[in-house]
């Protein structure tokens, strides 16, 4: 085995050894007085207290969905039992990954909150040492996780055999390595829907009767449902994200890998380079993210927070860039083919500048859509004078015309990046795109963590000037949390494409053809389950709610002197009814992204004569990836810019010439505008992502059992491949030059 | 020429005869008293200067696109400079058909108000028989339009040329008298699109201003704007509807033709039968209209509405299908084969079947969804207890499951019809559910025609009995239009299947590949577009709204005396205003469904070596039919259940073991997601089934200027076809012997 296999993991390891670093830093930190303590305690127990329930039910889940693995492994020659233990792997992973951000979270929360009684420049270090912890363990341990498997696998079917890095054997060992993908993606998919149920539960039960009827304020100590509320950040934004991020870091790389299998590549490392490619770019991405988190200080309290994480943002990005030119330039040749489409070196790095652009564009459109003072907020403002049914209007519309250039440019994209590497290129522009995973995540992150700094701020009484530097950090998050959302979801369909080609390869078919009846019938179905999957989503939401509403009137009602601060409410009881909610409903959205592709692949197979199962299963894929974009960018940028909407009530805006302020009645149509999006944008919205990536993944995982090819093809498969490329490379050749004589 | 081809026009005739007749029989019905004769003639006079506005409008466009067309059909083979002919009569006829609804509407409604006055079964009477002009005018002149110049066009094109009628010829004769089919659908997008925003300014301007700020009821004679707003019931509902269908009609009808024409049949008829059936079978669901309009009729006061309406549908439906068996066996052998799929006269019939199925569970769905008393709307109703915010998660959520039961229907029906009679299937499925259109627009004009009868009842003060004849009549109109929309999306879908199946053959490609990139890219754009044109007709709603707000506050301030009615309002200048705002806003989304089509179809012309630019319009258009239709259910349905909702207050409500009425909170929230739903269900809505029909009429116009058959080909191509679909027949034979042995 060559060496630069081994470099893989390698990576992984510096990016842990740093997340260690700075995570017993954020300890040393000081944790403020003892009420906040007390405070900090009640939030970090009861966001343990999810995870434990969560995994608990995930636990059972996992055991039942790897015997079915294990059993479904012996079936075909192309996978193997050991798929199971590589999706125990993936699922234990993502849990941890989000345990450790969840883990960092609560901790530097309360000591952003004290450093925030300092300056804003060592608030800031603080909060975003959290927000890095979280990166880097995430992008870390998916490294390291991928990359030592792949060594594993590698050796036990490849290398121990002999065989070629193009024939069926290395299929089998990146199949078995995609129970990995599975079982990363499949815990992403309950901690985002769970979290996202959570979160909003508690966020709108605990406003509903706290601020409407109790008459209190926001984060106020005697509201029970306030711990609960904060637990949310964590659960949702910080566990939630990170378990997506990780889910669509590693089923890139993944997918990328499976269409790297069938190039034939005449490069120095005997013909693997473009399978590893794809995990080198995100060890350099890594790397660079951990060199980018380096630049993220300000020095001054007038400092601009948001060019500061610009800054590492962007020098992250462009050290990546040229990283890749190099490496890709040292470990493919000129000349590569896959399925016929052919391109060189050069024109693989193109296409993973294409994924950086793309990255890129979604972040400041979606900043634009959602950002305050820019014409689509405004506009929402302005139609908040006229009632609570205008500003709905408003949100609703500019959330549907939000999608018009993300489109564009992916649209854009995915054409410009396969017309330099054909499909690999799509694959490795989405690996492009997400290299430098860790550092979005870092600034992901330490959103939710200024904004529970906030609320700790608030429950104990602190300063003004406190307060007024958590919010200045918690206005910088909640801009990043909504681009972050853009690049998610255009990482999330470029992923989804990328898997989408990988299983066109296993499953042996070469066409979706739109023109057959029941391929066109399964894109409309598909085109369907990102809306019932956001039915259900906000339908939770609202029931959960309830619950919670009915418990804080209870405590009210029934523990005489919490208004009084004589008595403490039961925190712990919303905590529980918020997580039983969640857990409870994250189930039926849950099965319908993982049972549907079954249902399709297996149940349709042989039925209709014109198309195979794996064909239609591919327009059901197209459906639920263009719908589920199109449902996520709607729902997430209306819901950014309800909200920055009603923000900019707070600051007084000029309404037909007139100042209006918070309590003024169109500052509570904005309340209203943002309370429908809070659903859209932290439930059902990036629930897309992980619904169109898991729907893939599981194709793919079934894409070998369901396949065109039969057993007697299988066999010689690996030396067919080779032949057939050969003859294919002619006749491309020929196209090709025709095209230039046009 | 034989005889059964001259039979066509003949049933046209006969419905234009009944239309005459029903149309004298109501001028002839008294008209009440003076004011209400002025009142209505405000109406008419009102709905008059928006049509005469509109139609400036599209005489410009209409001869820009006539001249683009004529000289068009100058460049290629298959077409003619005639089409353009073809073109403006389809526009005048679709012109006049709005024109004949709008007409009898706005002199039923005042008659049906009087008829009121003595019982509820002379009510229904008049107000029916003023949607059966409506419906059987619409269907009558789409009949003859079609009949007679198919006639002329065949005569001129294949009779006098002595070809075949599966040639070349015949389908020059077919591709000029598609213009005919693109001038009806383009008007229909005007009249839907600009009625659309008509309707629901008015509506929302006269409550704003009316209702909430000078606190006057509904219908009040002394608001400006309500004689807008009851302008907007007949512009937008009856005007905009009857275009809509007519359009339909036409359009399925021709592309069952298109494909007809590709049919190798043996029949009595020289082959024609495949082209002639679509015709015959609208022609005898004419008449079969015709006939069921005779069964709708109560007779007590106490009889249900709802029974006689679904009386005089059953009727007509199951005589349509009884005919249809005897005239499919009359007419097709039992050896039919398009594009290699075979099947016989029978499998037709049962495409026919499927697709009345297919219409009617559209309906029995839609109304669950809509209807009070049932689980959706009650959900909204308690939804609305907690406030705005919850009554709208409740509706989005609502509406965006309520695509998932019409979505697999569709689905299944789409497989279905195709496995019966392969894509000929598809078509006449549509045809089939089509069939009846007269009937199905007679009930959906009778709504608007009853809503007007109330607001002139009220308007002339008239006593409360009356008022509550005319609203029950009113709430079976509700029921009506959510099921008739539901009907008209799923008939947009199935026809724009039909034409997507027309536009591959004439396009020259035999596949609509996702699996290459921009086919791919295209789907994703065509899925945006619906988008954008909802988020664009939603915001000219929302402008045209506030227009409409400033002129009525303007006339409350200026005019003395309007609020003690000594002085009267100046109502046409609101007219005015919701025509100039409607018009001017209608042009954007237009011109965006007309010129995307021409944009990809000729600009993407040769620019990808893998994929044709028909093959990119294929997917661009695969994307906007799926996500028309959802986006289509979803608004409707969300819109459709939060009024009902809002009226379920109006009858008292039982939430949490308390009656809620008119003007509690609950109700107030409940406003808020009505008004909300108002520019969702009646401009946005609707016109997504105008958007997917036009785009693909489109594609079918410019098919043969962006074919990949080159000039050469083209001569040859009747003769090649014949022999390629004999060889195709030999090899799908034998896939079907291979099907039946496994």
């Amino acid at each position: 085995m060559h060496w630069i296999v081994f470099l893989i993991p390698v990576f992984g390891v510096i990016a842990l050894i740093f997340t260690a670093v700075r995570s017993s830093w954020i300890k040393k930190q000081d944790a403020g007085e003892k009420n906040m303590q007390e405070l900090a305690a009640y939030i970090a127990s009861g966001a343990m207290a999810f995870l434990r329930a969560e995994w608990k039910v995930l636990g059972y889940f996992a055991i039942i969905a790897a015997l079915l693995l294990a059993y479904s492994g012996t079936l075909v020659e192309t996978s193997s039992p050991i798929i199971a233990v590589s999706f125990i792997i993936g699922a234990v992973l993502s849990a941890t990954a989000g345990y450790i951000g969840m883990n960092v979270a609560t901790k530097a929360n309360v000591r952003t909150t004290q450093a925030a009684r300092t300056s804003l420049s060592k608030a800031l270090k603080v909060s975003f040492a959290g927000g890095s912890v979280m990166g880097l363990g995430v992008a870390g341990l998916a490294v390291i996780g991928l990359g030592s498997l792949f060594i594993v696998f590698y050796q036990i079917y490849v290398v121990s055999q002999g065989a070629t890095v193009n024939g069926m054997e290395m299929e089998k060992a990146l199949e078995v390595l995609a129970g990995f993908s599975l079982g990363a993606e499949s815990i992403a998919l309950f901690a985002r829907v769970g979290g996202g149920i959570y979160t909003k539960a508690a966020d709108v039960g605990a406003d509903l009767v706290g601020k409407v009827e109790a008459g209190i304020p926001e984060d106020d100590v005697r509201n029970p449902a306030t711990i609960a509320d904060n637990v949310g950040d964590n659960v949702g934004d910080v566990a939630g994200m990170g378990a997506d991020l990780f889910g669509s870091y590693v089923a890139t790389i993944l997918a990328t890998m499976v269409l790297g299998r069938e190039i034939v590549s005449e490069d120095d490392f005997g013909g693997i380079a473009p399978i590893l490619l794809p995990m080198l770019i995100a060890g350099i991405g890594l790397i660079f993210s951990i060199v980018g988190t380096f630049f993220v200080r300000i020095s001054k309290e007038t400092d601009s927070v948001q060019n500061a994480l610009n800054l590492g943002n962007w020098s992250s990005i462009i050290l990546t860039v040229i990283a890749s030119f190099f490496v890709v330039n040292y470990l493919l040749p000129d000349q590569l083919s896959l399925r016929g489409y052919q391109f060189g070196a050069m024109d693989v790095f193109w296409a993973i500048f294409v994924g950086l652009v793309v990255g890129a564009l979604m972040s400041v459109i979606t900043e634009y859509y959602t950002a305050m003072g820019k014409r689509p907020v405004n506009s929402i403002v302005r139609q908040s004078s006229t009632g609570h049914a205008t500003n709905i209007i408003g949100g609703l519309s500019v959330g549907m015309e939000s999608t018009v250039l993300p489109i564009l440019v992916l649209a854009a994209g995915i054409i410009t990046s396969y017309s330099f590497a054909g499909l690999y290129g799509v694959a490795i522009a989405a690996a492009g795109m997400m290299a430098t995973t860790a550092m979005q995540l870092a600034i992901d992150a330490f959103g939710p963590i200024a904004d529970n700094a906030g609320g700790i701020a608030e429950m104990s009484g602190l300063p003004e000037e406190v307060r007024h530097r958590t919010d200045n950090l918690d206005a910088v998050g909640n801009t990043t949390a909504a681009t972050g959302k853009g690049f998610a979801i255009a990482s999330a369909a470029l992923t989804a494409l990328a898997l989408f080609a990988a299983f066109v390869g296993i499953a042996g078919i070469s066409t979706i053809d739109l023109y057959k009846a029941p391929v066109l019938g399964a894109l409309f179905v598909g085109a369907m389950i990102p809306f019932i999957f956001s039915s259900l989503a906000i339908a939770a939401v609202g029931k959960a709610a309830m619950d919670m509403v009915n418990e804080v009137r209870r405590q009210f009602r029934e523990i005489p002197g919490i208004m009084e601060y004589k008595a403490r409410p039961e925190y712990e009881k919303c905590v529980a009814i918020s997580t039983k909610a969640s857990i409870r409903e994250m189930l039926l959205p849950g099965a319908i992204a993982l049972v549907v592709p079954l249902l399709v692949g297996f149940g349709l197979k042989g039925v209709f004569p014109t198309a195979s199962s794996p064909e239609i299963l591919g327009g059901l894929l197209a459906g639920v990836t263009v719908s589920g974009v199109l449902m996520g960018m709607f729902q997430n940028n209306a819901g950014g810019a309800w909200d920055n909407a009603k923000k900019s009530f707070e600051k007084g805006v000029l309404i037909n010439g007139k100042m209006e302020y918070k309590g003024s009645p169109a500052h509570k149509a904005s309340v209203t505008g943002d309370t429908v999006g809070d659903p859209f944008k932290d439930t059902s919205g990036p629930s897309m992502n992980i619904l169109i990536k898991l729907m893939s993944i599981v194709a793919l995982i079934i894409a070998p059992h369901i396949s065109e090819r039969t057993g007697e093809h299988e066999v010689n498969k690996g030396i067919q491949d080779q032949q057939q490329k050969k003859e294919v490379v002619i006749t491309s050749d020929e196209v090709k030059g025709m095209t230039e004589v046009e």
